[in-house]
C-alpha cells in the first residue's frame, strides 16, 4: 500500500519511531542584548524601510495578528497582489530555513529580501540606508548598538533578525500538557493528538515548531489543486523532484495564522485538516476525527509576545521623503 | 495697519490679553474606564475594520510616528491617494471640533467616518459590524463592556473615542517650564517662546494643545497658494467667509506631526514657521527669529502614549472575510 511506503519513509526520515514525542516544548525568550532587541523592534515597525513610507514588517507580519496579515496573499507598494502566503514571523527562528521555498538561510538573510522586492516594500537597499542615515536618533542608537560599524545592511538585517529571535510563544495549553499538566488538554483535546500521531501529521509537523523541520511535497498522495503558480523548492534547487515541494510550515498559532497553504485557499482550519490528511496522506478523516484533530491544534495557540510599541525617532528636514504615490 | 487690526481681533476672541499664560499644561490621562480603554484600542489597531482587511485607524494615525502617517496626503483603500493630510490623533480630545473642517463634533462622530468613506477603509457600517459579531472574541468583550447594547456603531465608536481620550502627551519639556521649572528650557528656547507669543502665533495657537481652540482662515495676510483643492469650514456652513478656514492645528508634538499644513507641503518646520510669519501676519521673520521659534516648538514634543501592542481575537471559519483586491 502506498501509504505504508510513505509513513515508514517518513518514520525513518524524521527518527520518529525513537522519539518519546513528536513535539518539544518552546522555551521563552531569553534576551542577552536588550538594546539590539530594541533597535530591531524600531526597524520592523519602520514605514520609512519602504518606498512608500507606508508599509513595514509589522503590516503584512502584524504582531496583533499572529505574526501574519491574514489575507490570501499580501498587499505590497501601490497594492500590487503579492505571490503567496505571508508565513508568521511568531517561532520563526525554529525554522530550518526561510520562505515558503527556504530561499533564506537564516533571519538575516531573510530581512534584506522584503525591503528590496518591488512587491513589497519596494526601496532598494542603498536609499533605505540613505535614510536611516539621515534620521538622527537612528545615527545615534546604531552606534551605541554597534559602535564604528555604524548604518549597514548587516546591522539593519542582523537588528532585525535579533528582535524576530525574541518572537517566540511559549506556554500555550499544548505546553502545559507536555510539561506534566494533563489536565490541561480536555478528553477531546487529548484525543486529537492522539489521531494527530496516529494519522501521520506528526511524521511532517514536529519539532518545537510542529513544523519548520524539512521540506515535503505539497500534494504527496493525491495532486494539491490551486492556481497559485508557486513551484516551491524547485525554484531553490532546479531539481524536478522538487516541485511543489514546499517548507513544512508551524503549526504553532494555527488558530491565529489563517488562512491556510501557501495559496491561502482556505480560511477554515477544520477544512485544511481534512485537506491534509487527503493530499498528503491518502485518506479520508471522519467528521468527528477532523473536529478532534482541529480542536487540538488549538491548544497550540501560546502566550502572544507583549510588544509595547515602538516610539519612532523623526526625520529632519534633511530626510529623504517617502515616495507613496511614485509607481 | 492690517497687522494690528488683526491683532487685536484675535486678541478679543481668545481673551489672550488677561490670560497670564496663553499655552496650558497637558494632564496625564486619567483613565475611568480600563475595560472600555482596552477595547477602543484593539479597534484602533482592527484590520478588519477595513474592506481590504488591510487597513486600520493606526495605519494612518500610527501612534508609533506621532499619531501620523507622515504622508502629504493618505494611502487608502487600493492605494487611492486621500485628499488631506492626516491630522494627529494625539491630544485630539482638546479640538474644539475634529477633522480640518471641523465637520464632525465629537471624537466618538468622527470615528464613524473613515470605517465607510471609500477612499479611506471603505467598510460599510453594517458589514463592518457584521464582521465584528462574527468575531467570538469580540462578542464577549463588547458584553463585558456595553452589557446588552452589544456590537453597534454606536458602541464601536464610543469604544474607540474612550481609547482616543487616553492619547494625551503630558510632561513636555514646555510642560516642566509651564510647572515652574525654568531650566526645562535653553535661553534659546525660552527665546522662541517670547517671540511665539509676541509675533502673534499664541493668538492662533493656544490652550493646551496649542492649538484647535478655534477656526482661522489660511492665508489671512497673503494667499496660501496650493493646489490642493480643499476649501475648508465653507462645505460645512455654507458661507463664503469660511472658504480656506480650518482648525487651527494643534502644535503639540509636532517635530513628530510633519509634513505640514493640510496639504502637507512642506517637510520642513521651520519653513512651515516662515509660511505662517508670513501668510498669517504678513511679516517676514530673521532667520534667526525662525530658528528660535522652531526650537521653542520642539520642547511641545511630550510622553507619548506607552501602548501595548493589542492581541486582536481571531476570527473564525464563518467570519466574512476580507476583500483586499475587490475595487
Ligand atoms: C508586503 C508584505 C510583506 C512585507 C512588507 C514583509 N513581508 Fe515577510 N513575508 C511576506 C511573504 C508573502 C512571505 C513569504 C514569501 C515566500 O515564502 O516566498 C514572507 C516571508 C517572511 C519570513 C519567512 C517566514 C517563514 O517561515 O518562512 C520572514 C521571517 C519574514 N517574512 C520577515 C519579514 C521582515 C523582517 C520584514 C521587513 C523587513 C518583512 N517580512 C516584510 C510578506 C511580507
Ligand atoms: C507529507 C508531509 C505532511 C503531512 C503528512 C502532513 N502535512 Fe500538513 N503540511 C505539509 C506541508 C508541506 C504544508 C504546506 C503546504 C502548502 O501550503 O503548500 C502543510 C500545511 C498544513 C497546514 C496549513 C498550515 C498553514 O499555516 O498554512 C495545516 C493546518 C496542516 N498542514 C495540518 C496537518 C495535519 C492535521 C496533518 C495530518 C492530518 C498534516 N498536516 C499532515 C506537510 C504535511
Ligand atoms: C486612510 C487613512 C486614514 C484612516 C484609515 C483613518 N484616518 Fe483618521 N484621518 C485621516 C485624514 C486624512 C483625516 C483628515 C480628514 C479631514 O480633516 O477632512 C483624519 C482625521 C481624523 C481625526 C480628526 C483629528 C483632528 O484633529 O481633526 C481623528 C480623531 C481621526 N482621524 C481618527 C481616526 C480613527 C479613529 C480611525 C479609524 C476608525 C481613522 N482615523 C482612520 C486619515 C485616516
Ligand atoms: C490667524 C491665525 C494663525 C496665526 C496668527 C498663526 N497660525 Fe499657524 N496655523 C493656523 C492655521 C489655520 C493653520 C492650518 C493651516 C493649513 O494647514 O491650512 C496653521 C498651521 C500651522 C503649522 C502647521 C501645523 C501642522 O500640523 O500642519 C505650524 C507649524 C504653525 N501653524 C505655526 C505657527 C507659528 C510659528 C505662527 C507664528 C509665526 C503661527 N502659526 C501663526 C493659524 C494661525
Ligand atoms: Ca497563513
Ligand atoms: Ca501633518
Amino acid at each position: 500500500m502506498r501509504r505504508t511506503i510513505v509513513a515508514t519513509t517518513l518514520l525513518a526520515v524524521t527518527g520518529l519511531a525513537h522519539a518519546a514525542e513528536p513535539i518539544q516544548v518552546i522555551e521563552p525568550a531569553t534576551i542577552t542584548n536588550p538594546e539590539m532587541v530594541e533597535l530591531g523592534k524600531k526597524l520592523f515597525f519602520e514605514p520609512r524601510l519602504s518606498k512608500s513610507g507606508f508599509l513595514s514588517c509589522n503590516s503584512c507580519h502584524n504582531l496583533s495578528l499572529g505574526g501574519v496579515d491574514i489575507l490570501p496573499t499580501s498587499i505590497g507598494h501601490n497594492w500590487q497582489e503579492g505571490p503567496i502566503n505571508a508565513p508568521t514571523v511568531l517561532n520563526a527562528k525554529y525554522m530550518l530555513a526561510q520562505f515558503w521555498d527556504g530561499r533564506a538561510a537564516t533571519l538575516q538573510e531573510q530581512a534584506a529580501g522584503p525591503i528590496a522586492n518591488p512587491k513589497e516594500m519596494a526601496l532598494e537597499h542603498e536609499l533605505a540606508l540613505d535614510v536611516l542615515r539621515a534620521i538622527p536618533g537612528y545615527q545615534a542608537e546604531f552606534s551605541e548598538v554597534f559602535g564604528d560599524k555604524g548604518i549597514t545592511l548587516d546591522t539593519v538585517t542582523e537588528a532585525i533578525a535579533t528582535f524576530e529571535e525574541t518572537l517566540v510563544t511559549p506556554n500555550s495549553r499544548f505546553d502545559q500538557y507536555l510539561n506534566g499538566d494533563k489536565e490541561a488538554l480536555s478528553t477531546a483535546e487529548q484525543e486529537g493528538y492522539a489521531l494527530f500521531k496516529s494519522k501521520g501529521c506528526a511524521a511532517c509537523h514536529n519539532g518545537p515548531a510542529v513544523g519548520g523541520t524539512m521540506y515535503q511535497k505539497m500534494g504527496l498522495m493525491q495532486p494539491f489543486v490551486t492556481s497559485n503558480p508557486a513551484q516551491g523548492r524547485v525554484d531553490v534547487t532546479g531539481k524536478e523532484h522538487d516541485r511543489m515541494v514546499f517548507k513544512v510550515p508551524t503549526l504553532r498559532n494555527i488558530e491565529l495564522t489563517y488562512p491556510y497553504f501557501h495559496d491561502g485557499s482556505t480560511y477554515d482550519l477544520k477544512e485544511a485538516v481534512i485537506v491534509m490528511q487527503r493530499v498528503q496522506l491518502g485518506q479520508e478523516l471522519t467528521d468527528q476525527e477532523a473536529d478532534r484533530i482541529t480542536d487540538f491544534l488549538k491548544t497550540l495557540t501560546g502566550e502572544q509576545p507583549q510588544i509595547t510599541l515602538p516610539i519612532l525617532p523623526p526625520s529632519v528636514a534633511g530626510t529623504p521623503k517617502p515616495q507613496p504615490f511614485a509607481k
